[in-house]
């Protein structure tokens, strides 16, 4: 296949190096025009997707009590947050670092007694206290939804169909959905008896998946330990490689929700490229059953992640975050939006008749030094008004 | 006049009192559904509004250098921000309660080589440390402009007008457009050789409205100060009543510059009702000159603020931020979109085809207990889809 071009947004992101340096703190960057307005675009889009499934917006606060933050699953997330003091109760706050969790507290607490599974979708910007050498960015813009209050594998299949769907409607090409299961793997280290000194062991071998180390302190769990190793990848595959195994019962349990879920997943998303990593064990952060990673073919980084999780109350729960940066750079090209420049002196009426029309106008405040069209490019315009008509520049 | 009902947003913001109070911060809450949407849905209505005017979307970081949020006109915001240190540079960092000045600092930074005027839009949150007695909130969403290196009065005139249009685009009713000078009183008082004293307590008297001070104070200004608090009111009766005195030149100019301004707005939004405040004289934070307050009858507080300011580069500028829970207060009742019940076992076709068709859709992931509609209503839908149709409940 050949290499996917050059999109607009990569262009745009390079174009974007900032010329007053040392200006902004590292990680964080000013979005101009006019990036700025289709990440907010994508983002709208993203939620309307999520709605027509019905998901309702809800938007928690950008800071909260760090204890609350950190409730529960939180505390996974705790080195990454910016704390300031409440000069009103003296109590820290945390800047939050995710959206996930400040919804699975609304549920548990404003929402309690509200029907489910609850439906609730979100969009806005997350900051963390240090970047990473493949994300050197602190600030970023997500979008997501979370079903909260089943267990139910319908749950699950409309969680990564969903996400697909919607970065799909968005107009990128060539996604992929990969799924984990991280307790697959520790289902099988028990069943096998390995002690918790070689099970760390064997963990250890699978996460730098060195199938040599794996082979050597995997025990009785070796065999079927590199085959999980060995059957990452393309997820029909790696199901009837997995179901051809002899798995302990539980094991065995997981692989047939998978091959479900799989199933299903391909049956509403037939274009969706679905993969398997039945070796990973880790879970993103909080996650702690079924999760996913969405991915764009020749995308750097995932364009959104989701899963199982434990609300703070205890309920169950699945949902799906959209990184927008990441999903920015999978996008192709946009266009850059037409705009008429009005000379000045221009009356009113005419611009207001214009933008009835459904033209967007800019409105010269001085008297032109000389050609007009070159004005209006110099504006940024792409068309001009010459007092009869809209002419292109 | 009538009293306007109670308005479906109020009714929301009554009923979201917090049932886990103290959970949040004072002043920082979560907003639910349907609000949230409603607030989003405003905000980007009034940045289509700006972009027909030729206002292309930035986006700054929520978070940048102490001294770089402070630099010139900033420092008057800055008993109102939070601070964090920056582990990575060591160095204080602020949480902007602005964005205003985060705009001019791009203009006067990345975009210094570019055609003047620049015009760009915003919409995000803003965080600051206390609440006040009128408005408790601690972090805010606003959706703004900025209109760049232009000293005409044509900007000043598109600043005022595309606020309001914007504004009563979304539908709320009955909007007035409060306009001050703060440079009127401070010239009369100069031209008269009060001195620096008697300037103060002068200025002291006229933001008490005290007259019976102003007049033991004022000296030779006394008459004419007098007169500017007595015209407060609608802005072509003030400016006539202002025209007829005589006034020392610097200050005759202001008042001529403020009528062309009072005409060509009235001009261009003939249902705005336009008041002036010819006797205010602090301006709104680091506003230097002509000044804008929006307002909705019977809603509370502004809905938002604009004027004259300077860049860190010096350059004239202007432009305005809507406070969107004002806004949302002012807006009438919205509807709540229809939302269809899909049954535990409904085909994953069927609702696909019911969203081609523009419905939403919430699919029951277990089997109902009882009647049909019983559960689409419990879950929030207001309509069912029964085998064969699309029925409310």
């Amino acid at each position: 296949m050949a290499p996917r071009g050059k999109s607009r947004s990569d262009a745009q992101e390079s174009e974007s190096v900032d010329p007053a340096a040392g200006l902004l703190p590292a990680g964080l960057r000013d979005v101009l025009a006019p990036r700025a307005e289709w990440e907010a675009q994508a983002s709208e889009k993203l939620l309307a997707g999520f709605a027509r499934h019905g998901y309702v917006r809800v938007k928690p606060p950008l800071i909260e009590f760090e204890e609350t933050l950190l409730a529960g699953s939180g505390v996974a997330l705790a080195g990454q947050m910016f704390r300031v003091m409440d000069p009103v109760s003296q109590r820290m706050m945390g800047l939050r670092n995710d959206v996930t969790l400040q919804v699975a507290r609304i549920a548990a607490t404003r929402l309690r007694d509200a029907v489910r599974p609850l439906r609730m979708a979100y969009a806005g910007q997350v900051l963390r206290v240090r970047g990473s050498q493949l994300r050197p960015e602190r600030q970023f813009a997500q979008a997501g939804f979370e079903l909260i209050g089943s267990d139910a594998l319908a749950a699950d299949v409309e969680t990564g169909v969903l996400a697909a769907e919607a970065v799909a409607a968005l107009g990128v090409p060539g996604l992929s959905l990969d799924i984990t299961q991280p307790q697959l793997a520790p289902t099988i280290t028990e069943a096998h008896g390995l002690d918790p000194k070689a099970a760390r062991a064997a963990r250890r071998a699978l996460d730098r998946k060195d199938a040599a180390e794996l082979k050597a302190v995997g025990g009785a769990a070796a065999p079927t330990l590199l085959k999980l190793l060995e059957l990452a990848g393309p997820a029909r595959r790696a199901l009837d490689g997995l179901k051809a195994l002899k798995l302990p019962d539980a094991a065995a349990k997981i692989v047939a929700d998978l091959d479900a879920l799989v199933r299903e997943v391909s049956a509403a998303a037939p274009d969706l490229l679905v993969t398997l990593d039945p070796g990973e064990f880790r879970g993103f952060e909080y996650h702690t059953g079924i999760a996913f990673s969405l991915f764009a073919r020749n995308v750097r980084g995932e364009l959104g992640r989701g899963g199982r999780y434990t609300t703070p109350a205890g309920e169950p729960a699945t949902g799906f975050t959209l990184y927008l940066d990441s999903v920015m750079r999978a996008l192709p090209a946009q266009p850059v939006p037409p705009m008429v420049y009005l000379p000045h002196g221009t009356p009113r009426s005419t611009g207001a008749e214009l933008r009835r029309q459904g033209h967007a106008t800019w409105a010269a405040l001085n008297p032109e030094a000389g050609d007009l069209k070159k004005a209006a490019k110099a504006a940024g315009c792409s068309h001009v008004w010459d007092g009869t008509a809209v002419r292109p520049v």
